[in-house]
């Protein structure tokens, strides 16, 4: 059969050069069957002039065609669609409109129903005040760099490492830079068996959960705490408790007499963002040692101390190896990237590795390789430095702002961090505040979902600084004081 | 304190530039703390005398630690260490050699205990003669392109893709080639929310059995089968039965009376290859619906059949939506991108959704964007061709050794694949011979791992064609033969 010119249509919008919406539109033809092998193209010249291209355009993306065999040149008689180009097979189409006969509700009954989240508009950037949390200011991020490293990482040299199965193995080249530069800022010597690459603190959590609770075993978490924490614990239906933290982070006092594991946030609480002082830390351990406990640390900001020394990790005091670090590049590096890490005693490395391979086997080799490139020509620490100093300006002046219009802040952090714990006056439902807030152009993250669900507080909020432009945090500021002053 | 030149160690041989290579010794330096804030760094004369390079490498080096903040320059006094360079708290190294008094594995014992794994070398590919499976070869991937299409993901318009927290969100790109090219090509018509985007088909299979299975559940599974599949169940603690495959892969009528969840490989059985037979497939189905199984159908690697009409999907013929559909870019693009998908009804997609969230969030969004960068502009396609092509050419090459050495096919493959399932004598221990077969350069893949563990079956193995080069397979047909001669 002969392809009419009339078979192509242009989208002279489209996406792509010329060339590559003609090729397109030949593999689409071919692909959904309109044409078939054996079928002659239209003319270079005719198809030129019913698309409006110059001629070579056509030739040049037939050439291509060729090359990837979804046609073949005949000499004088022009191209043709080639006998071995791919075909879809002309099925019916079955399972159009996705009715199922099972009753999916009751197999899956034995689920946990979804905990409450926090409410974050997906357009957040289009906010002229986006107090948003945890994204990335493309301001401060080093993009050029990032992009550099990551081209060295698909480089024909990292072939291995891009694209093998590594079944349970992490980058080599990753894991040192933790051990060797990473965690020594955090006090922490480990040896390589005892680090594991997970996609991001979340799924390093998630591990730790999955391996130390059973039904038969309870957990304690901090109140208000991490809220994806009581998602990844709903899943082992351990038993929980929630313990509620004070100006000085989690209390060791207040700790129930049995428990087996404790997830905590020491050195910047989430969401207050306190940090537990040294004695405090000393105590935990030594409970933890006498009550024969598992404490999970998670330190997912710690490179974002504002002053010259952070405090150093409660792992680092960890004498009896009763400690898990978990560490993440998503707020240093971005979210996105879903990479972080956990240091532990080699037998439940062991185990967390086998349970990460079973799951999803590796965190994919280039995510690896351009970290591991970012962090060893020294860019990482360059960003995080960049970032420590644009959060310090922004943190003043979002003190300064707060202090002018009488906002209330629920605890005040002692250092660094990227975001504020703020209280509205009881009786206040900042979910209802966040809303009003969105129609002047303003996101805040309403606190609810941070708290345990049996003792809700409604009248708490986060205020982040780390995507919001400095010059914008007054006026921001000043719109949430006057929202707060509406609903009062 | 003025820091002496020869604090600063060249090494001659070290990764990157000469300027870098500097950068970061004194990064170094001064993360470690032995350079500390205030330090005078060495002159550019005196350091590009140590290290034997020209003093302009050195000032330019200098100037970037200044832009970086990690030295300040004082006019004609020189470089000192910056007073805000990030540095290291000097801390006691507490957990030194990760001595733990918690007892691991009593506190792990609720954990099924690992299965026999695939033997596989982690350096085959500096074997000669690798019969290894389901691994990357540099000659047919289309790394040109590939790394076109992630630079094209790396680049500032695509910041968002990037970077960006996505939750529980999928590359909306990439859903749509899915469901606009590929799943039309296995007559699969799905809607974008019956789609979800997986850390390969293992994570994929992984959220099935999770969601599915539960200690009162039976599923079924293939013997021989996928081993990984047996792990993946026993971490769900469901009852299970294997189910042995025949010349035409699974027979319904072996199946249990009771079950809940199958999973099988229709159009390549694995490790068999074997395709089910068009009146088995619609008869599985009858039986799902009437005795009320769902069935997860693992196509892992249905684009490469090598004639010109693959055998359509079991799931293009699901009326009733039992089938759950997995698919994988493992073998077609690379496993350790690790991106693979699944297609059901939309409630179960929703709740693997949420379930994935809480294990991980989401695939990292540069693999899923570089991904559908690469499908879209048809590179996809031209090296699923090329593919196809090679591996028919080395295909015909081991049926011809084969046929020459007498060695015996276990189950005649129908259609394409990358590999063959082969049966060595009674009484011969494939373990052994793949041991034997590694000092003269030769990796097969023992068999063992593919049975049932409570019926082992020792003398099978597979052989790959997938990354070996057509010229060494008659050589390498032949010693496996002659190693099998010795065992005999």
């Amino acid at each position: 059969m002969d392809i009419r010119p009339e078979s192509l249509i242009f989208d002279q919008d489209g996406e792509g050069t010329r060339q590559h919406r003609i090729k397109r539109q030949v593999i689409d033809g071919i692909l959904s069957g309109r044409f078939k092998p054996g079928d002659k193209m239209p003319s270079s010249r005719g198809l030129a002039r019913q698309l409006g291209v110059s001629r070579i355009t056509v030739t040049i993306a037939y050439t291509d065609l060729v090359a990837d065999d979804y046609l073949v040149a005949r000499g004088r008689s022009g191209y043709f669609v080639s006998d071995s180009a791919p075909s879809a097979p002309s099925l019916v189409q079955a399972c159009q409109n996705g009715e199922s006969i099972v009753d999916w509700t009751r197999l899956m009954s034995h689920r946990e129903p979804p905990p409450e989240e926090i409410a974050r508009p997906f357009d957040w950037h289009s906010f002229p005040y986006p107090f948003i949390y945890g994204q990335t200011d493309p301001q401060l991020f080093d993009h050029r760099n990032w992009r550099l490293c990551a081209l060295e990482a698909l480089g024909l040299r990292e072939f291995e490492s891009l694209t093998a199965d590594h079944y349970e193995r992490d980058d080599p080249k990753l894991v040192e830079y933790i051990q060797r530069n990473i965690l020594p800022r955090r006090g922490i010597a480990a040896r390589p068996n005892q680090i594991l690459i997970t996609m991001g603190a979340q799924n390093a959590l998630w591990l730790c959960a999955q391996l130390l609770l059973t039904q038969r075993r309870k957990a304690v978490l901090e109140n208000p705490g991490y809220p994806s924490l009581r998602q990844i614990l709903g899943a082992t239906r351990c038993h929980t408790q929630s313990v509620d933290v004070d100006a000085d982070g989690l209390a060791p006092e207040t700790l129930p007499d049995a428990l087996d594991v404790l997830f905590t946030t020491v050195s910047h609480q989430c969401p207050t963002n306190a940090t537990m002082p040294l004695a405090r830390r000393k105590a935990l351990l030594s409970l933890a040692a006498e009550r024969g406990f598992v404490v999970v640390e998670d330190e997912y900001e710690f490179e974002l101390a504002f002053g010259r020394t952070a405090t150093p990790s409660l792992k680092s005091f960890d004498t009896h190896g009763t400690v898990i670090y978990v560490g993440s590049f998503s707020k240093s590096l971005f979210p996105g990237l879903r990479l972080g890490f956990m240091v532990a005693p080699h037998p439940f490395i062991a185990e967390a590795r086998r349970l990460r391979g079973t799951v999803l086997r590796h965190p994919p080799g280039l995510i690896q390789r351009t970290t591991a490139n970012f962090l060893s020509r020294g860019h990482f620490d360059a960003q995080i430095n960049r970032m420590r100093k644009a959060y310090e300006v922004r943190r003043r002046a979002m003190e300064t702002a707060i202090a002018e219009t009488g906002l209330q802040v629920a605890s005040q952090p002692a250092n660094g961090g990227s975001s504020l714990w703020m209280r509205a006056p009881d009786g206040v439902d900042t979910d209802l505040l966040a809303r009003r807030l969105r129609s002047k152009g303003v996101v805040i993250e309403p606190g609810a979902a941070f708290f345990d669900p049996t003792r809700p507080q409604r009248n708490f909020y986060r205020l982040a600084y780390s995507s919001i432009e400095v010059a914008r945090i007054p006026q921001g500021i000043r719109l949430i004081a006057a929202a707060l002053a509406d609903l009062d």
